[in-house]
């Protein structure tokens, strides 16, 4: 049986671009740029809880890396770095590869350097640890939505969501939706380049990784406003419009944008090939508060406001 | 039920003295010191694989925390911020804030800022990210023994593999003996204060997680060199002398010196009221070679270098 070490040496020990000293002494070394602020988000993935036991472990390790990515992405950061510990019943050497291939394919995707880890035996657990960069002052906070500012969202929240719901039996989407929604679930693409894209555009940002509702609840809480949204969901309640306002694992990003921007984002939406949608306003307000319409202006009652780990019985969906 | 978010902002969010933007947005934001480089180590702690179930909740949450600041000791820097996710199998809140106060005794020991965390729900699992500050170049790395260099140890390592033995029904100590083998199974000091006193002084250094000749073995491994050791300990094997040399979870440093810098090691010793004892010398020869011998100067087997989580077939004592 090949050992911890020889597992670890074999699979994740890899060059690095921008990193002074990398895996294998009792930390490693980076040289932060002059000017730049470091951003960091940490991110615990536990199987039974925010993945399956028979989930692809090269989609696993993609994803592993990407939700964190996505946390950089919010921020408005480059991610440069990352750590990855993580436990693991055995030495399933086949399995570990797997896993290796799509972390490493998500890092180089995003120029990031794998610069730590630790290895131990457990309950299959992953715990990234992810480092980005920002100009000192220029990153993406929850907390600077004002009054009078438009509310983005890139993409179309909900398709992970629906993608988890046709492989569980509870839908059966047809194709070329269904190939969409898959991937949305177990290849996640984080909106770094929107996200640099956005500094000084944005005056607030958050990525859906609880649902649309539930994330844009923390901008409007940290900023201590309220929000009216017309959403373009079906009228009546299905799992479309559920996973629309508040299916998670999408990693899209919810944004406020000054009214006088609104040329800017169009004009980037055109730039990246990427839809971005204005689902509403923000207003004068208790912190927190939506009223949420349809397509037709019909009101539409909040569903609940994402995933809480301990407060439900049971385990979510999915990250 | 309290709510998983509750409960965080309950025990873990506290003010913090040295970083732009804590806990609550997608990451945090920190000015990195100019002219410096930053250490980083991350470290999972498996209940069952490096702790018991009924291990008092307070220790372990210095625990946690400590033996990723030793890391920082070993490398000579100065620990600074740290990030903590955590899975739980569920909201006990007597013992999140048990937990807690463990951990802030510790950050507050240490000057540390905790800027960020996840917690879900799964079997109990710790995953620390630290990150340290050192003037640029100047890391204590492994690779930098030569030959010719003293080895030294700090205080004594072995002490936390005895007080397991002890809780274990293994052996029987003494006080004060008792008392102090079990401080340092469930709470090891980290050797920052002597880790950045090296700097300047030590070619290389590691701090004693798996073992002393374990430990010491990646030193001679990375800095491709043999060593000649003559350590004060027991003739025959027992297991006094078996911690000695092989117990992990002590956290000490072991670390290589200039001949020419020995009476600046013995006037550290001074100063710091640590036991700093020198206990062989690195020699030309194959990588990771150790010839070891007790006071008598007769020859001693190398016991098992260290505990590898997957090579053998059961749990370690401990981290």
């Amino acid at each position: 049986v090949p050992s911890e070490f020889e597992l670890i040496a074999r699979h994740f020990t890899r060059g690095t671009t921008h990193t002074a000293l990398g895996v294998g002494d009792d930390g490693a070394l980076i040289a932060p740029t002059p000017g730049c602020e470091l951003v960091i988000s940490t991110d615990m993935l536990v199987e039974g809880t925010h993945f399956l036991p028979d989930t692809n472990p090269e989609d696993l390790g993609w994803k592993t890396l990407a939700v964190n990515v996505s946390d950089m992405a919010a921020m408005g950061a480059k991610p440069r770095w990352a750590t990855l510990a993580m436990a693991l019943p055995g030495a399933d050497e086949a399995w570990i590869a797997a896993f290796a291939r799509g972390v490493f394919a998500c890092a180089d995707e995003f120029g990031i350097d794998l610069i730590g880890g630790d290895t131990t035996r457990g309950p299959r657990n992953f715990c990234v640890t992810i480092f980005g960069e920002v100009v000192a002052g220029k990153a993406l906070r929850r907390d600077g939505a004002r009054v009078g500012d438009e509310i983005w969202v890139s993409g179309q929240p909900g398709r992970a969501a629906l993608g988890l719901a046709n492989l569980q039996g509870r839908t059966a989407l047809s194709e070329p939706l269904l190939s969409d929604c898959v991937a949305a679930l177990q290849r996640p693409q984080p909106r770094v380049t929107l996200g640099l894209a956005l500094q000084g555009l944005a005056t607030a940002a958050i990525d859906v990784s609880d649902g649309l509702l539930a994330d844009l609840g923390h901008i409007l809480e940290a900023s201590a406003v309220s929000a009216q949204l017309k959403i373009a969901v079906p009228p009546a309640p299905t799992l479309e419009r559920d996973a629309w306002l508040s299916g998670g694992d999408d990693y899209e990003l919810v944004f406020t944008v000054p009214l006088a921007k609104h040329a800017d984002i169009v004009a980037l939406s055109q730039t990246l090939g990427l839809a971005l949608t204005c689902i509403g306003r923000i207003e004068a307000g208790p912190a927190g508060r939506m009223d949420v319409f349809d397509a037709d202006g019909t009101p539409i009652d909040v569903p609940r406001r994402g995933y809480d780990h301990f407060a439900n019985g049971s385990a979510p969906p999915s990250n």
